[in-house]
Order: structure tokens, then sequence, then C-alpha cells
């Protein structure tokens, strides 16, 4: 890095404890050699940023020394590492937060998201991007077209997470899909389903304006859990974007023998699943941990229009404000916050 | 059949020899027990029913006595056998013109198409459909919605043709797919690919009025390919709707690593191919032979208004033009004619 | 069935309600145009059965009415349909004992086995095999050779489990494989997964004298499940031969990220599973309901040498013995008992 | 490396132009910082080792300065670079001779065998092992048991493109495989295909002496492609291990409907291929084009005795001998000759 921020300072929001969030000066990082510098642009707002905030945990990853939160992140790059392209500078980028070891079997074989030495921004000990500088390793940063937006582009991360899991559901014509809760990443998967063609993308959520919105942003038809049982054994695949039981009881049930379950959301380590229906159904339950290798997808679903992430931001806040970001977060107007590091 | 027709006469369009229809009267077919009784309302005519028109043959099916043409149909249940359902009487269907034994290897995992005793309409000796009337086995006869055309419905079998090809091409979001042949397979397996999420979509042909089209019907850029090489080894997917060795070869070409290349049109038994270059790059190369599956989806993707089969028709003929119809196949203007019995 | 049996008599041990088995005479099944009428030699016993007779329903299924138990059978083709070729009469055949309605979406894709009409034999109201006849549509009885013992021909049906069970995890060379359960289902899914390539196959039961047992029949190395935790994220695949909790539990927290976890033990409706761990290890769940198109391959696999299934048997009664064999099924040196209706 | 071996020389077989190899002193390799050097032991000689001797090419890749032939190799590791490991230091390993970028998008999907950027040992202009030392990055330096022979190491390369032949056919329990030609190669895909379950391995090849070998080494049944047509569309798969147009024509006509077809043998680059009947069959048609993630199975199946390398190997010679062992490759006694460089 042959560049003039070397030992410069930035502001960066940092946790240091449960409900505890403050603007600190730290050094702006040095890439290393196979590294860019990016300066961050946009940072969207997850819930797992809110969920460490709230609880300083998330299942086994406890938040033990000062850590920087925020991991949907978009920006320029500013400097690069001795073995990179220095013609790269200057480039908008999308960063893919996540750094895998490349030689285990899982890296080897392509599923580096599960590889066991796997560093996450914003998963203790490492840290995140609500700051105005990052570091990521250059393939994960990825370039994205001047017509993009760079919140989009900051959203390519959760809309990874949608082609994760529509590649784990089988999404394709022909294919139904019932999807619980029109959060963020429900209505991104509502999306990502219509985008592989899937004709019939059902929703479900408790909260009627939320319905109202998914049928804007993706969903086919919304149904009320609350109005009575799912029809049953009647989706190819089941999405839970909520974490909670009786939906993903409930969207199980409602499952086609020889169909497909995947968990997205966030809910209790343990719960009690109908195996009974799973095994005579034939149905295969499974989870996604992240992403690997979805965002040229991403960019492309977002430039061809079959996307549209632009539209899920309700509101931008600069790094003082994360925690009224936070606060905000679950209000009912509120659908995806997002951190601009530049903004005062 | 408790049904009036029994012993009543139609009309058909009867192939006797190379270049030798006509239209003659023959007794309305009895559906057997697991079939239903379809008055025709329109008939796709397709490039394999001019080639038995011109050549008697098509590889080893050779016409050996006189047969009906056609095999892209829908129409209206008129009557049904013993063991169906009787209340179909009057059901809107589109046929899939094919008879499976249902129970050899192939059937039995769902490759129906492939099964050794599989009869087609259309391929000797089994008649297809250019006629008032035909049987088929009622799980072929699907039912398709009020708002589709007859004519849609006919051609809701060369859409299964695309979808076979999508399915065996791995196309899904992120994918790109090179198509040889702007004719009406070419143009519908763009259509397909733009339903599964493919964002680019490269069509190549020699006219520039059928690449003209094409950009209008579904590709997203086209290429002449008398204008210089295609780029090199950069296809994720080739689709060859040609059947001609040079669109053949120059399409494995520009497939990469990896990639799937999937022979759709009828071409010469034997080819040369760059059989270095599939196996340096790993490229797998196979052909559709019809479909099994398909129809639902294929009701979706034209339910959805993903795939537009109405535009893709530019005359219609009644059966006594069946010759018209067949020598007019490969002007300019021509698209897809549909032969309509009805129509005087 | 121009058959001489038509009219005659003969004895089955029917299942009258909890614990209540007796012998009966009943009239010898004739055989529908599609099916062959099999003389049975040999039905092996299983777990289901025996659940049947002390329970009187497994999950949703109830014996409402009188019913032959037994499915695991083999004998000799006595009569024909009329659509059948008679010179099948005199063939020995395995029967695989269900009946799929051929023309639902799962039947032409070749789930058959999901078939939401399929009806099975010893499942109510249908009745097994512990008969001296019984009736089977002509391609579910598969010709064996004649090398291949009775016995062994009754247990390809679970072979079929352990190739289904296979199939499903997915199991090949340089995988490993955890299984619970040292039962008949837990051995031939060991033996199925050596014959598949897997070279490490660790097997766990609570029983030393079974865990012992199993090093012979298949298992690389067995685990005491009682003497400490199992390896933690170490199996490609796990299997639960079991249907208890805590073996379901253990095996999927030893089941590696990106693994494969397949429930082939019946135990309660709803279990408390770990979800987080599912989820962050993107493992797959899923069960294993009978099998479609495995006799092709089980029947290749024992004439190989490479399934052992005649070492299964401990023990053979008559039909007027069901009941005591269902009493001894569970005892220590019991492991596979057959039933051979022609045994007095 | 804080090694002794630095600056001291070694002795490798250099190829300086067709037909011209001699034994040259070159500098002992230094190892970069991810990689190991390996004191080689054992190298298998491949068939394109003879054809770069021979011809100076193979297809697009010339050699144009000199080369370091082989590399199917194994031996111990003497040095490690900067970041390795410096307790691997003794450790027997065998070589997966390949670099990958590991961060395009072959390599980031697991599919780095493609990678565009990749280096091969013994493919111009990179050096193989037909010398004292190599150096290979560590993860690609695979430990090996000690009850392994060094030989048995060295042919884990060619067992790799066997398994990589396995995995691309289906190999697996109920599929049939034809295997034309009763080489190394071909003996190795059937010794593969029996560990994937395999049950009918058919062999074809045009001397005799080979067909009686391949019964001994993995065939479960071989036939004489000159006494007459193989049998039509009967095998699940076909795996060509000649490189001969007609062995590969054959055998193609000989492949089932929806059967595969892999591409081992090297040939012509361009095939008269019978197109038609892999359209009208569903074929697919793919090659090898070296491997990906096979070590780690590769090792278990020689370890659980499922594959036997050992008896491959037919002669040994030392650096001095390369052009020896060359000239005699296709004598008929010989199967598979070893280069030990330490020999005299």
């Amino acid at each position: 890095m042959t560049d003039q921020l070397e030992g410069q300072r930035m502001r960066a929001s940092v946790l240091h404890g449960v409900e505890h969030v403050r603007v600190e000066e730290r050094e702006v990082p040095t890439p290393a050699a196979d590294e860019v510098l990016v300066r961050i642009e946009a940072v969207g707002l997850c819930g797992s940023d809110v969920h460490y905030y709230r609880h300083g945990r998330i299942g086994s990853f406890v938040v033990e020394q000062p850590m920087v939160l925020g991991h949907e992140s978009a920006g320029v790059v500013t400097a690069v590492g001795s073995d990179v392209d220095p013609t790269r500078v200057g480039q908008r980028v999308s960063i893919e937060p996540q750094r895998s070891c490349r030689v285990c079997a899982w890296c080897k074989r392509g599923e580096y998201n599960l590889c066991p030495r796997i560093e996450f921004y914003a998963t203790p000990p490492i840290d995140g991007s609500f700051a105005e500088y990052a570091t990521i390793q250059a393939d994960f940063a990825h370039p994205v077209p001047d017509s993009m937006s760079m919140e989009a582009a900051a959203l390519l991360e959760p809309l990874s997470v949608g082609i994760a899991t529509a590649r784990k559901a089988g999404m394709a014509p022909g294919r139904s899909v019932l999807i619980a809760g029109c959060g963020p990443i429900g209505l991104i998967c509502a999306q990502v389903a219509r985008a592989y063609g899937v004709t019939e993308v059902v929703m479900t959520d408790l909260v009627p304006a939320r319905r109202e919105r998914a049928l804007q942003l993706g969903a086919t038809e919304v149904l009320d859990p609350a109005a009575g049982p799912l029809p049953e054994a009647r989706f190819d695949a089941f999405v839970d974007a909520t974490g909670a039981l009786p939906a993903v009881r409930s969207g199980i049930m409602a499952t086609a023998p020889g169909g497909t379950v995947v968990l997205v959301g966030m809910g209790e380590d343990d719960m009690s699943l109908p195996v009974g229906t799973i095994t005579s159904r034939e149905i295969s339950v499974t989870g996604i941990f992240r992403y690997n290798n979805t965002w040229p997808t991403a960019i492309a679903l977002v430039q061809a229009g079959l996307v549209d992430l632009d539209s899920l931001v309700t509101a931008r806040y600069g790094l003082d404000d994360v925690v009224t970001a936070i606060e905000t977060d679950t209000d009912p107007g509120s659908l995806k916050s997002v951190i601009v590091p530049g903004l005062r």
C-alpha cells in the first residue's frame, strides 16, 4: 500500500457490550498483500447487528472485546495490497464479508462458507464495517457497475442470502414456494424466487401491513397464519424467514412430499419438529449459513432489474446514529436502514 | 365411452408418401379405458412434420403406411374411456402427445420419454393430430385455464422442448446462455431461458431479420455468425437449435470450462465434434428427445406471462391447406403456422 | 387367470386387533389384469409388523378391520392376469409390496413411493403376505436368479430400505458414515454403505453383543453411546436406525458441515432437534419412506456377494407361529425371523 | 526454508526436444512460503510423458524449452516454506501435481482443475518430477499412511483420474459400465468402478493378453471388439480409455438411453460422433481433465484394499534409464513403469 492513508485515523461505531455502542477513532487498517482497502459508503443494518447489540451474543458467538458491527457493505477501493492490481484503486465494490482459508476440504470443494476457519465481519472477534474504512481480500471485493447505487451494492449481501436459499430450495419455474415472514430477508427471498422463475410465491406474516407490502415486493399471494391452518402438503419448498417455532412447524406441514425446507431465520437452538411428517413425506430440512459464489449472480439479477434492492431502503443514518438505527429497526414503517459513514 | 360419436366420421390430413398429403374421412377414434377423446382445435406445424412431408422419414423413423401428421395440439374433451372421470367432458386440454409403458426402468424412474416402447404422435406408425379428433391417455391431456388460448395450449408442446432444454442446460440466474438459431424453437428456448432467470441470452442467426425478431422475443443480444468467430470459452451453456454443423462446432468452442451443450436441432446423424476441447474443458454434450414432466411448468410459465406463445403464431390454416402451410413454413415472414381443423 | 386356483382356499395369519392374531382360511386372491399371483415361500418379520401387533397402529395408520401382516416376501408365480406374459408362471420372484397410481406428479417423475394414492402391503387397510398366496402388479414382482435363496429374495425389501438410505445419504467412496442402531436395518445399512464404497462405517448401539455382531456384519468400528459423547462434526452422513431421540440428537451433532442426516428408524412424531446446529452447519435432515427403483440394484448387490442377507436370518416359523415370532423378535439372539407359510 | 539444501544440486531428467532426454544437474528448488519441498521417491511413467517425448507436444501444449517430465509422484517432505507447519518435515506424501489460482470462479466453486491459470507438472512450461526434488503447495502434498508404499502413493495420481471418471459417470451399485481399453487407466477405472459398487464392469481390448489381465484386475467380463458389434444401448455408462475413434463410436452406440459417456483417453482433436444417437437417447458425453478433490478418496480406497495399485507396477528405473522406460512402455508385458530417482 503506497497510500497516503498509512497511519491515518478513521471513525468507527464500536460495540462495547450489551446496548453499549459508541463512535471511536481508530487507525485506518492496512490491507494485507492480497487485500484491498475500501472506503465504506453504505452498510445495511442487519438483524444480527441488532441481536449482538441487545444480547452480546448469537448462539455460541459471544462478543468478548470491543467489536465493530456491520457486514452488508459497499464502497470505493482506496488502496491495495502488494499482490493486488493497483488499477483497482477507485473501483466501486460490494464487499463479500468473509475470509476463508482456501485450503481445507470445504474451501477446495467450493463450500467455503462452511470453512472451519472462516472469519466473518461483525462476528466475534472480527470487526465489521460500521466504519469509514475496512479491508477485504481482493477477490471478495466485487466490482459493481456504475449504474448500481452504493446502497444496492451493500444489499447484495442479504441478496446473497436469498440466492443461497433459492439454490438450496431448488427454486425454478413450476415449483411453488411458501415463505414465512415478510421482513427484509423474506421479501428478498420472494424477489429471488420470482427471479428464479417461481410463479407461485405465497408469503405469511402476522402483521397486515407487512403482508400488504409483500404483495408489492414479490409475493403472488399472502396468508394470515392466525386466520387458520395453512394448506396441507402443498408447497414444493418452504422458506422460514422468522425463526419462530409456530411458523417453522406450520411451514413444514405445508410442504409437499419430496419438498424442501430451508431455515433462514435465526431462532431457538432447539426446536420440536414434526419428524414423523418429515420422514413420511421425505421432506429435506436444511438451513443457510451465509453463502458462497453468490455475488456474480446477485449483480446480474440487480443489473437485469429482476431484483429491486433500492426500494427496500427506508432510512439512512450516520455513524453517530447507529443506536437510533438499531432502536427503530423493528418500527412498523422500517424495512432496511442503511448506515452511511460519511453522513453527518 | 357412452358418447354419440361412436361410429361417426371425421376429417384428417394424411401423409401418403413424400410430398403427398390429402384430406380423408376416417372413423372418429374410440378412447380406450384410460383415455380421453379430444376435439382438436389447434395444432402447431413443426419442422418434423415438414421433414416427414419432404423426405418420408427422419433418421430411422420411416413412414411406411399412411399417417396423420401433427403433434402440437390442443382441444376440448368430448368423450372419456371407462376408467376416466366423466366430468372431464368439456374440459379444455393441451395434449402431451406421447404414450409410455409406465413399467420399464425409464418410466419408473421418471424418464418416460426414453421408454423403449414409447409411442409418439406423428412418428411412424402412430397417427398425429392434423384431424378433427384424437385420443390420448387421460393424464397426458393437461387441463388449461380458460384464459389460455387454444393456440397457446397447442404450443405448450414446443414450450416443453424449451423447458426440457433449460433443465438439461442448468439454466438459472447468473448463468449465460448462447442459442444458435432464431427459429421457433430457438426463440422459445430464449424465452424459457429468460423465465429461468438467465440474464444473458445471446442468439445467433445468419438472417438479419431473424436476429432482429429475436431481440424482440427473448434475446438480450444477437450476433451474426458470419461476421467473425464467436467469443471463445465464454458461455455456461450452449443450445443448438439449428442442426447445422458449423453452428454446433462454433457453439461448443464458445462454451466455457464446465459448461453444458444441449443439441435440440435435428441435423446429420454423424458430426465431427471438437472432442479435444470437450474433454479439456470438461464440457458436457447432450441432446433433447422430447420431454417428461414439463406440462405443469409450461402452463405455469404461460399463465404468469413469463412466456408468450401467442405472439409466435404467424398464420392459420384449415385441414385442406396443410400443404400450403408446409410449403410456406420457411418463408421469411413465417414463424409458427397453426392448423385449425374447424377452419374452412 | 386361467388357473386352477380360482375359488380355492388358502391359510393366512390375520391381525384382528391389538395382540390378536389368528390363522384363517381365505379365498386365494385373483390377480387383476396387470397382476401376478405369487405362492409365498418366505416373509421377513419387520418391526412394523410387531408394532401393529402391539399397538394396532403406526402414527396415523390405524388397523380398523382384520388385516394380514407381512410385507418382506418372495415366492413363485402361480398365475397371471390377462395382460401379463403367461410364461411368467413358475418364475421365482421377490415382491416389491407397493402399488402406485402411475399417473400423479410423483409417479411420473419417478418418486412413486410418495404417490398420494400408494397402497402398501400390511398398511391398513391393505393385506400383507403372511399367507399362502398374494397378488402384486407384474412389474413389482421382480424375478430373482435361481442362486438366490427365497429368504434372501424376501429380504430384498429391507435391503431396498438400505439402498434408498444410501442414495439419500450420498454414500460413496471417501465419505464417512455413522449409523445408530445395530438391529436388522442398521446392519443392512452398514452392508449397503460398504457396498457403495464407504470405507468408514461407524456404528453405535447400547448393547455390547449387538455392537460385536455389527463388527462382523458391516461396521468398520463400533462405539458405545453411553461411554461418552460421539466425535463432534465428524461424519459426512448420519443414519438413524433407532428412532430414539438421544441417538438422533447425538448423531446430528456428530455430522460434519454440509453433511446429511437420514432418519430411518421410526420414533416419536415430534422430536426436539438441534436446529441451530443444522442451520449453522447447513446439514440436510431427511427421512426414508420406503423406496423406489431399488430392486434391480438390490438383486445386483446380493448376486455380486456385496450384501449378505442369508446371514441375517436367525429363525423360521410357520403361519401358526407368527405370534411366537413376534413375541421373540426382540430377544437378544434374534436378528431377523422369517415366516415360511408352507412350514408346519 | 531453514534447510541445508539451499543452493544444493540435484539430478533431473530433462526433455530437450523430440526424443531427446538427458539427465542434468539443477539447483534444488526452494519452496515458496506456502510450499513444501519433497524428496521424490517414486514417479509413475504416464502416457502423456511418452507423448511429449515422441511428439514434443500434446494438442496446444508445446514443449518450447527444456522441461522435466513426470507428474505421478510421491516422496518425503524435506523442507517447508515459511507459512507451513515445520513438523511436516519427514512426512511421507503423495503429490497432487497442480497449482490453482484459488480466486477465480472455477477455483471458488471447487472445480479448480478447470482454473484458467492452472499450472500442472510436466505440462509446458512447468517442470515435473523426474528429479530428486520437487516443490508443491502444502495442501497439495497429501500425507499418506506408513502402510502405503511410495509407489502406490505415486499412483494415487492416475487413481485420481479414475475417481474423477467414476464421479462423472455416476458410478454406483446397480449401474453397468463398459470400459474400452485395458491399459493402466482402463484397469484403474475398472477397479474404481468395482470400489464404487458397480457389479457389471465389461471391458474391451483388441489384445487377448490384455483382456486376460483385465479379468484379474477388475473386469467382470471382457469382450473382443473385433469379434462383432458390442451390445446395443445396454450400458449405463461408457468410459473410453483408448482415444481411438472406433472404440469411442462403438462405446457410444453401446450406451443406454439416459446414459453417460466419459472420454478419458487422449485421441484426435476432432472426432465424428453419432450425434443422432446421442440426442435421441439423451446420452451425456463429457471428458476428464485431471481431477479435483480426489486424493482423500484415493487414499481411503487404497487403505481399505478396495483398489490395488502395487500390482500395476511392472518395472522400475533410475533417472538414467528414463529413455529405456519410455521406449519399453508399450511392450506387451509392461503395465506401469516407475521412476525411482535414487535407483542407480
